[in-house]
Order: C-alpha cells, then sequence, then structure tokens
C-alpha cells in the first residue's frame, strides 16, 4: 500500500494504471475508518482492480459554526486498517494541496442541496460536490462507492454525475449498523456513554415510521407526528432536524401514499446533545 | 469527417480513440464558423492527432432578453467548412441531448462571473463553464482550443480547469480582425452596412487606450474617460456596457499604474445598435 499527498502523483499513478488496463475504484472518505467505510472498500476490491482509499477532512462542506476543526482524525489507525483491507493507495492531500489560494470554483446542484440536510447545512453539498468532482478528476476512477447512510448526498452526486456527463459509475453501498440499530458514522465518537445507549432512537423512529406504512397507514402526516413525538419524549434529543418522507428517486416530498407509490425514503436528523446525527431507510411497497 | 449527434456515441469514440494512444483537440464553438474558429481547428490539427469541433447553441448562457433565438445557426455551410479544415469529428448534440429534463447541476466561477460581461450577463459565465466542463467529459481531450476574443471567458474557463483540477489544456489563440481591426464574431452578421462601418470604432477605442498608456499615461480613471468619450461621440454606439483596464492574470482592476505593472488588459462591450460586440487587448509594458 502506498500513501500519496500529491495530486499530480495521485493523477500520475492513475494515469499510469488506465494505460495499463486497470480498472480503478475510488473510496472517498474524511477518515476515522468504522465498518462503514470498511464494507465501501470491501465492495472496490471485489470490483475494481485497483483500490484508492481517499481520506480528506473537507473544509468546503462545513459550515462556519459546525464541526470541522474538531472532527475525529487518526491518520495511523486508519492506516492499519486500510493496509489489513489490502488498499492499493490512500490519496491524502492536505488541505493547501487541495484547495490552493484563492480557489473560487463551486459545482452545485440546484433544489436538492435545499431541503433536508441542506436546509441547515446550506453550502454542505456545494463542498460536497466539488471535492468529489476533483477527487473524480485527480483519480480518475471507473467506480466510486458512497454510503446508503448519507442518502441525500448519494442522490446529489448521482444527479451531479449524470448532469455533468462524469463517466464514473457510482455504487450505493449499504449502511452498516451496530447491534442497537446505530448507523455507523465517525461523529458517534463524540457521543457519550447514556447519550450512544440513546442514539439508536433515530433508527427506531424510521422503524416505527416503516411499520406505520406497512401496516396501512397512508397519511404522511399522522406518521411524522408520531415518530417526532417519539423522539421528542427522548430526553436526550435536544432537536429535530427533520423526519422526512420522500420519493427516494427524486427526494420530492410524498404528502400521501397511494396504489401508485412504490417506494419511499424515510430519513432523519436529530441533535443528541451537540451532536448531529442522520439516517434513513427506503421502504419498498 | 464524421458527423456525431449523441453523446454516447461520441464518449464511445474518444474513449476508443484514447485507448489507441491518440491525442484529441476540442474546438468548442456555437457555430456559424468565421475565419476566427478556423484559426483554432488549425491549431488543434497541428497539435493533436485528432480534432473534433463541437458545435451546440448553449442555452444556459443566454438570459431571458438576449439573443438565444435569432443567434445565427448553418449547420450546413458550418460542415462545408469543417470538412476543409479536416475537422475529425463534428459533435453536434441538439438541446435535448446536451441537458436532459430536469437539468440541475451548475459550475460556478464566483467573482470573475460578476465583473465586465458578467455584469451585464448574470447567468452567462456559470452557463459557459457548465456546457464547456460537460463537452469536457464527454470528449476526453488532452487539448480545447478558445480565443481571446472572449478574454473573460477564457480566464473563467483557465480558471475552473485548475480549481476542479481538470486534466485539459487550455489553449489560447489570437483574435482574427477584419482588415480595420473588427475583431471577427458570429455576431457581426447582426450589423447593418453603416453599423458594420462604425463597428471598428470599439477596437479603435482599445488601441486608444494603449497608445495612452504606452505614451506614459499613469490614470486609469483618466484613459477611460478619454474612452468612453471617443466611444460615445460616435452615434452608432447606443450603450458602453463597460471600459476597463485590469490585470490579465486575475481580472482584477488596476488603478493606477505604476512601476510594478507588467501587463494590462483594456477589455470592453459595447451595442452597435441593438448588437454587443466585445473586444480586447492585453498590453506589455
Amino acid at each position: 500500500m502506498k500513501v500519496i499527498n500529491l495530486k499530480s502523483e495521485m493523477k500520475a499513478v492513475s494515469d499510469r494504471l488506465k494505460k495499463d488496463g486497470k480498472s480503478i475504484g475510488l473510496v472517498p472518505t474524511m477518515g476515522y475508518l468504522h465498518d462503514g467505510h470498511i464494507s465501501l472498500i470491501k465492495q472496490s476490491k471485489r470490483s475494481c482492480d485497483v483500490t484508492v482509499l481517499s481520506i480528506f477532512v473537507n473544509p468546503a462542506q462545513f459550515g462556519p459554526n459546525e464541526d470541522f476543526n474538531k472532527y475525529p482524525r487518526d491518520f495511523e489507525a486508519d492506516s492499519k486498517i486500510a493496509a489489513k483491507e489490502r488498499v492499493d493507495f490512500i490519496f491524502a492531500p492536505d488541505e493547501t494541496e487541495m484547495y490552493h489560494e484563492n480557489h473560487l470554483t463551486y459545482v452545485n446542484v440546484d433544489k436538492l442541496d435545499r431541503i433536508m440536510c441542506g436546509k441547515s447545512r446550506p453550502i454542505h453539498f456545494k463542498g460536497v460536490c466539488t471535492v468529489v468532482l476533483k477527487l473524480f478528476n485527480i483519480v480518475n476512477p471507473d467506480k466510486a462507492f458512497f454510503g446508503k447512510k448519507d442518502f441525500q448526498q448519494l442522490a446529489i452526486i448521482k444527479k451531479m454525475v449524470k448532469d455533468l456527463d462524469v463517466l464514473v459509475e457510482i455504487i450505493d453501498c449499504d449502511t452498516v449498523r451496530e447491534p442497537d440499530g446505530l448507523a455507523l458514522s465517525s461523529r458517534n465518537k463524540y457521543l457519550s456513554t447514556e447519550e450512544r445507549k440513546n442514539a439508536a432512537i433515530l433508527y427506531k423512529s424510521i422503524l416505527f415510521a416503516e411499520n406505520e406504512i406497512k401496516t396501512g397507514q397512508t397519511q404522511i402526516s399522522a406518521i411524522r407526528r408520531k415518530c417526532m413525538e417519539m423522539l421528542s419524549l427522548n430526553k436526550f434529543i435536544k432537536k429535530i432536524d427533520y423526519f422526512d418522507i420522500r420519493n427516494p428517486e427524486n427526494l420530492k416530498e410524498i404528502k400521501k401514499i397511494d396504489s401508485g407509490t412504490e417506494k419511499l425514503l424515510i430519513a432523519s436528523a436529530v441533535y443528541i446533545g451537540t451532536t448531529r446525527l442522520i439516517d434513513n431507510k427506503v421502504v419498498l411497497l
């Protein structure tokens, strides 16, 4: 396994690999790897000749009052995990390497960036799209692997790739969960013991909504009200950012379930203490 | 020469060319080819194995009250010129092929898109960047050729390519002029005989500014005032959109010429009747 810090070196390596006819899988991460990331690496290893793991905590996707500075970082532990998983290259540029001084260019997916997580994080997806497109241009992967836990991110990246004719196949990978249902996230580290015990409530509320839908409830507003109530009753939930039921294809809100409804996205973001957690599930009817 | 209308076919062709080790030159145009375009084609032919000429009048770069509908189009004449110049492929998608329904993704170069032409054409450069990046992704060129007549466009595309780590070399090509100095432009077709005769005043005012600078005038405001007056006195000039003197590297305004000033961009946009024309010159000191 080789660690690459420079864009120019990464470009040269991927250029050579492409000339040799190798397929490249990219697993873009912000590091602090957990089993969710490992499942992405495994999927890349299975379907591509060479796997590049990028580790970059992208400042452009954090708002001014968000957790960019305290976001957990542990390159040594990440390297060990990557080596164990037989990652071929870690691409880990620093901030000044990734964004030179006076960076002015941003990629944006209109409308989809204003709903759900975008409501409270208005610059987030612009930052995500910009860094992902940069990584695609630098690494030139055939496939890139993203977790379904960040469902809106995945939908926005797929839309960007389609709209801009980017030649990268986006592979969505299942969310990996703790035994109690909590979705793995590097941010789970922020939770106190008590908060961690209570954090499973987020996924439980989503499963509750799924059960309501599957047992015939068609009024979205009624389902949302019950789930919001369930979440509010837990004293560790300091704020419900959103609890939405949407069309997973275009992220449009669903008002009422009818015979034409084939699938639904249930997605929520809540604050457990000061930690913002997200989760979702796609329900097939 | 082959005409390609579908993105998928163009991608397949460029993929095959790249696999065969051929270098690809892209000349992106909106058609209605003139000697300026031909000079771009010739430069591509000289430095690349294969030349792709794209012809696409890009709706995303026209404002609601601009000339998208009346923009001149003549595919037959363009094809003849392209064949004569031994273009290898014309890529000419139609609007629905280029932008599918519900296109939401745009690329923007902040700040640079708000000055000069961007002041009166606020969505113009967003549309240009988006279509150019799409063309780059579809055609996958080694080099792309742009005219210096659209100096701000060139500067913005170079910035986008740098900021997003796009692997395309941007080649800027000299403006081609009529004997009286008027820069070639497809929009010159809009001019009446009398307007055409008077249109050379735009370049003359730029040469006048150059002469002022070269003969020791250091006050930009004085130079601008004289040039604006010169333009205003011509009754065919209906409006001066801007007459700017800027740093050609970063497009920042220059207030005063001093010993540190190495080069200047003189750029202007005016309306001759209802036709908006632009021109510029870079002056080395």
